[in-house]
């Protein structure tokens, strides 16, 4: 399923006793829908998305029972539907009239996954944007949902320069927030900076994954270059010592949106998948030798 | 000044007691920033919009004494300041602190107003747009403050047909909600719908002025087109009926926004004003004898 939501009102996408998240809300609402056929079936999600981060174009698969799967044919408004279409929709319409009700959450649309399909481990990249507003004359009220103001003017040319610099293959430790055993070897595949035709400023960043806090701590990092702060080639200095440091900030969720995850070719799904298990697995035993020729993990 | 806001939370423009209004929020900051030199200044603004509306371009003006004008001129973050850009600078900066604290109303840029300018009575014309996500994928969460999501999928040929046949000088009577000795002769200079990049439909419409509902009014009836309840040509039938009708409805605030204000030349907005104030005064004593040949009033 592809997935849309304003993060703002959400402590994140993944569920937590107490807290209000996006994947709590939705398994929920499979909760009602497979009353009748428990146990409800669980969210695998190709980009676990922080506190306030929003999201177009977030992927989850769920795995449904035969059971579960002909539940779906029960009659809607009256008319009785059948076969895999008629599912999938009416499955995205009960979503959406029970998680979705108030807007903050979409889904746009459920399809049958192809064969070996794995929301999380078959993703090949993940693509994030983060919008800015600096001038005053750029900042709109109604998108301030999903742009940070900042409160200072920026040199976009300055700021792309510095993004580009930093693209590859590398040890991002200097970018992430440290977890247990997690890898901070990612590839930057593609960063940018460019002021929209309505003057907001616009990163888009893609990786085969990111770390924890990658993307705002990147965008934080150019936006002190783009304020005169830093020069372009700190920021490739400060990457290559691999350790972290407070010369940049790490900018808030308000600007950031998850807008695509790339997927291979449905022959090369399985495959991928179980390279991205396999080397979860090594990692999470603790084995994991992290080397900057071999493939990273995904998420 | 040019102010933004997200009508969502307000009970529109205009101000009320207890209600809580973009007015309100405004002359309130005024009343602070002006506390030494009262009585404060109010606002006169070009579009009075109704609760729930936005507006990107709404224009407003204010008039200031001698003293409160030089009072702009108190040190600011300690940096002692002078002149004019300066002067509606700092009252820019303080409006924002004090009313667009939260960022639901923004002031984009005061200016000195040419002489003779007055932003309801020198304006000649208003442009608002309409926000539909119709299809499924396209309903955006991060948008949903400003966009309707109707229930059906809608035919957009069909819909600008319609509103491109009711254009020019006309009795809006049908597509207005009544206000007494109020006209309702308009000129709609332009209206068109179209489907943008994102897969949302937009509505732009331009008047000399609008009266009230209209928009909402014309956007539900070209809805109705849309959806194939309504033909092109009934539009136009019931338009020259010139009296209400519950055909079509008239579609929430929710995605309309006011985005432009027209201004004729500097040299021409004393007389322009001098005209627009002559027929309301004309109106307001009931004397007013609506002949489609002659100018309307502006709001």
């Amino acid at each position: 399923m592809e997935i849309s939501y304003d993060g703002t009102a959400f402590s994140g996408w993944g569920i937590q006793p107490v807290l209000r998240t996006v994947q709590g809300e939705l398994e929920k609402a499979l909760a009602t829908i497979f009353s009748g056929h428990l146990p409800a079936p669980t969210l695998t999600v190709a980009g676990r998305t922080d506190a306030g981060v929003h999201a177009l174009g977030q992927v989850a698969h769920l795995d449904l029972t035969a059971e579960q799967w002909l539940s779906l044919d029960a009659p809607l408004r009256g008319k009785k539907t059948g076969g895999a279409t008629n599912r999938t929709a009416s499955l995205t319409r009960m979503l959406n009239g029970l998680a979705g009700h108030r807007g903050e959450i979409h889904v746009r649309e459920i399809t049958m996954a192809p064969d070996g399909f794995d929301a999380r481990f078959s993703a090949i990249w993940r693509r994030y944007s983060y919008r800015i507003a600096d001038f005053q004359a750029v900042r709109n009220p109604l998108m301030r949902n999903h742009t940070l103001w900042y409160p200072a003017n920026l040199d976009v040319t300055e700021m792309n320069r510095a993004a580009a610099s930093l693209t590859g293959l590398h040890d991002w430790a200097s970018y992430c927030k440290p977890r247990e055993r997690a890898s901070t070897i990612r590839t930057l595949q593609e960063f940018t900076w460019h002021r929209s035709q309505d003057g907001v400023l616009i990163a888009h960043l893609r990786a085969d994954a990111f770390c924890h806090n990658m993307v705002r701590a990147l965008v934080g990092a150019t936006v002190a270059v783009g304020e005169g702060k830093l020069a372009s080639t700190d920021l490739v200095d400060l990457r290559d010592e691999r350790a972290r440091t407070s010369v940049f900030k790490v900018l808030p969720p308000t600007g950031l949106a998850l807008m695509e995850v790339g997927y291979p070719e449905d022959a090369d799904l399985r495959s991928r998948a179980e390279a991205s298990r396999a080397r979860r697995d090594l990692a999470t035993a603790g084995t994991e030798q992290p080397s900057l020729t071999s493939e990273r993990l995904s998420d």
